[in-house]
C-alpha cells in the first residue's frame, strides 16, 4: 500500500524534525499524520528515542485508536492526537512537545499575546492557554479528555488560522496540512514564546499590536493574494 | 560581466552568513549589496531556505525594482532595501532579519541605550525604535512604507555612525558599507541587545554611558586616527 | 570479575554522558554506582576530564570510603556519596553537578515547586532545598555532613518518588536505580528547573498544580499500573 | 630560544581556547603570558580572527611595550595587560574578554557576590567591579589608565584569591598563573555570572554566603591543605 508507506514516512521524518529543530528532550514529543481518506492514522511509538526510530516502528491505527499496523504501543498521547482530527476537519498532522519556551507560559497558564509580526506571519492571532483540567478530566479518560479541553479552548477560535494551543499546567500542542507542517508550526510558536517573553519583560506595558499589521502579515503569507516565496508550481 | 558576478557571490556568501553566525530561523532574513555605478542592485530570493541558495538563484534588480536577472521572486522585503539605498547615499548593503533578541526589543518599542563599549565600538549612540506604523502605512505600499519610516527615524541621526535600526513591532535592519558588513552589523546588534537586555535586569537605574567613553570606543575603531586592528594595505 | 568490570563501565559510560547532556563545565561533576551484594561502590576520580576518563581511572571503594582498586584518589565528594547509599536503601546510582538551573535555585535556597507535568512525570512534589549548612557542618566532615544534610531534607520525603535535592548554596544531587538513571534525572532536573524559572517570571502568582495532576503523570510512568513506553522483557 | 617559543604557543593556545570555550563573538578579546626572568610579554596581535592565527603572528614585547619580534600590531589592549603585570607581580597570564554574562555584570556596574559554592571554589570573595571612568582616564592614555583602574580597584583585595575584575561600563579582565590559567578564570567568572543573575532574579532578598563556607571551598582547592584533584608529580 504505497500511500500508507509514505505516510509512515512522512511522519518518521517529521518525528526526527523534532531533535533537529531543537524541541525535544529525551523523547518527550511526538508527532501523528493522517489520511483522510482510508481514515487511518500514523503516530510515533512510545517512548522510543528519536535516533533509534525507523520506518516500521510507525504505529498504524483507525480514528477509534484500533492498532492496524505495528508491533509497538502507540504513544500515550494518541487519544488526545484522535479528538483533534475527528474536531477539527482540515487538519493533516498533530505534533506535541515541552518545549522549553511554549511549556514555561503553559506552565505559566498564560497565553501569548501577538507582540510582532513574526507572530502574525504564522497565527492570526493570540495563542490561547486552555483553561486548568477538572478533577474529572484527570480522573477519567486523561487524554481524550486533553483533546476535548483543546477543542473546548478554539469555540470561537478558527483552527485553521490559529494552529496551535498551551494546555494549562502541560505543554503545547499544535497541527498543520501535514505532520512536517505541523512540526514546523511548534518551531515558530517556541520562537514566539522566547521572543514575547523577552519583550514582556522589557517592557511590562507593551500591548498587542494592531489588528491592520496582523492581517497584513497574515495574508501576505496565508491569504487569497499571499505573494511571500516562491508560487508553487 | 565579472563586477556583477562578484557582487552575486558576495550577497549569497552574506546570507548564507546568516545561519552561520545563528540570526535567522528557516527563511526569515535577507541580504543584500548594491552596484552604485551601475544602479543594481542584488538581493536574496523569497522563502528560500540558506542551504539550498546558489550564486544562480540571486534576483538582480535596478532601483526601481524591475528585475534584471533571476528566475526567481526577490524577498519580499525587497521595496524597504531599495528605500534605503536610495536615501542612505554611502551603504552598500542592507540586512534584515528577526533575531531573537534585536526582535523582542523591537517587539517592546524601545531602542537599545548604549550601556557599554562593545556597543559604542560599533554604534555611536542608541539604536533606535521606530515610531509604530499607521493604519494607512499598512493599507498602503506597506514594504516601502517600511523603508520609509526608517528614513524617517533617521532625519536626525547619523545613518552612517548608526547602522541600524528597529523597526517597531517587527525587527532589525542593518546596513554597512557592503553586504557582508551589514550582516556582521546584524550580529553585533544581536550581541548588544542580549547584554543590555541582561543589563537593564540586573540594575533597572543604569543609565547611559559617559558621551567621552562613546566617542573614544567609536573613534578608536572608525575615526580618522582609529588604530585598532592591521592597518589594511 | 565481570560484575564488577560492567559497574566500572557503567559507571564510566554515566559519567561521559554527564558532558555529552550538557551538565558540566570543565571537571565539575561526579557520578558513582553501587554493587549492593558486594558492598562495593565505583566513582569517578578527582579533577580527571571527562574527556579522558577511562574504564581503568575509576576507583573502587567500600561503603566506608577504603579504596579496594584503582590508583587515583576519588571524587572530593564521595563521603557524601557513601552517606546516600546508606540511607537511601533502593537506590544504585547518584549524581551531582554544577548543572546551571539546577544550581541557581540552589543558590537562591528555593526548592522547585511543581509547575507543570513535565516535574509530575519524573518528581512526585516539590524538589527541596536544604536548609544551610551550620558551622560545625563546615567545619567539620564537611562531605559527610553535605551527605547528612541531604538525608535530613528527606525525613519526610520519599527519597524513591522525589529523586533529586538541591543542597543550599552549592547545587544539586539526584540518584536513581542506577548510574545512568541518576544522570538522567539530573537532566530532567535542569529542564524542570529552567522551566520552573521561566514560569515564575512570566507569571508571579502561579502556584502549584492540582495534586491529582501531579499522580496522574507520576503514576502513569512509575505506578504499578504505568502504561508509558513499551512493555520490558 | 625554545623558552620563548613555548610561550608563544601557549599564548596562541589560550587565544585559541576563547572560541573554544564559547567566551568570544569576532576578535572581542586577547590574552597574554609573561616570561619573568626575560621580562618578555607575548600578547595576540590586534583584530585577527582566532581561526586563522598562527604562533608567528604573536606578538612579542618588552614590559615598556616595545616591539621585540612580530610582524603585526600587537592587541589594542596591550598596555592594560602590561600595567597589570607590573603591579601583580605574581600572574603569569591575562585574559580579556566581552563575554555576555561578565560584560552584562560590568555594564550594570555592579561586583558579582559570592552566591555559591562554585564561586568560592575559585574566587575567595566577591568580584569586583571598578569606579567608573573619569573624563581625565577616557581623554588621557586610556589603555594603560584602564589598567591603573583595576590595580586601585585591588588595593584592598587580594589579586591572587580574587584573579579577575570587571572593569565598569566595559567587560571582564581576569589572570592567572599563566596564560591558559587566565582563559580558564574567563570561563569559571562567565559562569559565576550566569548562575549569580538567575540566583538574583529568583530571590531578591539572597545574600552571599557564609564565610566559612567561602574558605572550606576555597581552600579545599587552593590552601596548603588542598585535597581536590590528583596530587601533581
Amino acid at each position: 500500500m504505497p500511500i500508507l508507506y509514505t505516510l509512515k514516512n512522512e511522519v518518521l521524518e517529521a518525528n526526527k524534525n523534532l531533535e533537529r529543530l531543537g524541541l525535544v528532550t529525551f523523547t518527550w514529543g511526538n508527532v501523528s499524520g493522517i489520511d483522510r481518506e482510508e481514515g487511518i492514522v500514523v503516530i510515533k511509538p512510545s517512548g522510543v528515542p528519536y535516533n533509534e526510530l525507523k520506518v516500521d516502528h510507525m504505529v498504524v491505527i483507525d480514528l477509534d485508536g484500533n492498532i492496524i499496523e505495528g508491533d509497538l504501543k502507540p504513544s500515550s498521547d494518541t487519544q488526545t492526537h484522535l479528538i483533534l482530527y475527528k474536531n477539527f476537519p482540515n487538519i493533516g498532522g498533530v505534533c506535541h512537545t515541552h518545549s522549553l519556551w511554549a511549556t514555561s507560559y503553559a506552565q505559566a497558564n498564560i497565553g501569548i499575546p501577538v507582540y510582532g509580526t513574526t507572530h502574525a506571519d504564522h497565527f492570526r492571532g493570540e495563542i490561547p492557554c486552555s483553561r486548568p483540567y477538572t478533577d474529572e478530566e484527570i480522573k477519567g479518560d486523561y487524554e481524550a479528555n486533553t483533546g476535548r479541553l483543546i477543542v473546548d479552548t478554539f469555540r470561537k477560535i478558527n483552527e485553521d488560522q490559529i494552529p496551535g494551543v498551551l494546555v494549562a499546567s502541560h505543554g503545547p500542542f499544535t497541527w498543520g496540512v501535514d505532520a512536517n507542517d505541523a512540526v514546523q508550526n511548534s518551531r515558530v510558536l517556541e520562537f514566539i514564546a522566547e521572543a514575547a517573553y523577552r519583550t514582556s519583560l522589557l517592557n511590562s506595558n507593551i500591548s498587542e499590536i494592531n489588528v491592520n499589521l496582523i492581517d497584513k502579515h497574515f495574508l501576505r503569507k496565508h491569504g487569497d493574494s499571499a505573494y511571500y516565496g516562491q508560487d508553487s508550481k
